[in-house]
């Protein structure tokens, strides 16, 4: 499909009662792996630590699971890291949404074809 | 799926180079459908009439087709219908969500089994 024939761009949220898990924690947690550190990691994506914050709380909250453990550093250290849990979150959700994008892209052929002409 | 438990909610935006259709859009289609207006239809909304008319527009020329057409009523009146092209899309859009859902929730059970015991 070319980028500028008509195609589907798929968004993926997960809910129990509430929201719990999205595009934007889901980036957040991949940025704390790479920075290992949940300020930098905020920093890294132009986004308040106040807010970052938020967010891995009210998603730890909604699937009650903890997602982030400290870490001790050196001197000013104090660091983040994944727990197991939201590694292994982070690993379904990427697996799933590449997963849905290949279903999503089969399917847009068959229902949009005469779109596509 | 129990609503209750952790289950996937799937939202789809067609581009091409830029983003032609969505919820918002298709939503709006539906109800002119349904009132016979494009002032109807947005007030069914709570929706500006000016916000729905610049909705309709840009996914008109984004698409690169005509989505709604004038109808002439009698004293006051003057509404709107959709384009056979529109009708073609709504439906396709519609198809494509049920298919997409089924295949996501399926994809869902088998990438998130060891979150669902």
């Amino acid at each position: 499909m070319g980028k500028n024939e008509l195609h589907p761009v798929i968004s993926v949220r997960l809910f129990k009662n509430e929201k719990c898990f999205g595009p934007g924690i889901n980036e957040l947690l991949k940025r704390v792996e790479e920075h290992k550190s949940l300020r930098s990691a905020a920093n890294s994506m132009q986004m308040a630590y106040s807010k970052a914050w938020r967010i891995v709380k009210d998603s730890e909250q909604a699937l009650g699971v903890k997602l982030l453990r400290s870490t001790t550093g050196g001197v000013g250290g104090g660091g983040a890291a994944l727990t197991p849990e939201a590694s292994k979150l982070v690993e379904a959700y990427q697996n799933y949404l590449v997963a849905l994008n290949s279903a999503a892209n089969t399917l847009f052929e068959e229902t949009f074809e005469e779109f596509l002409k």
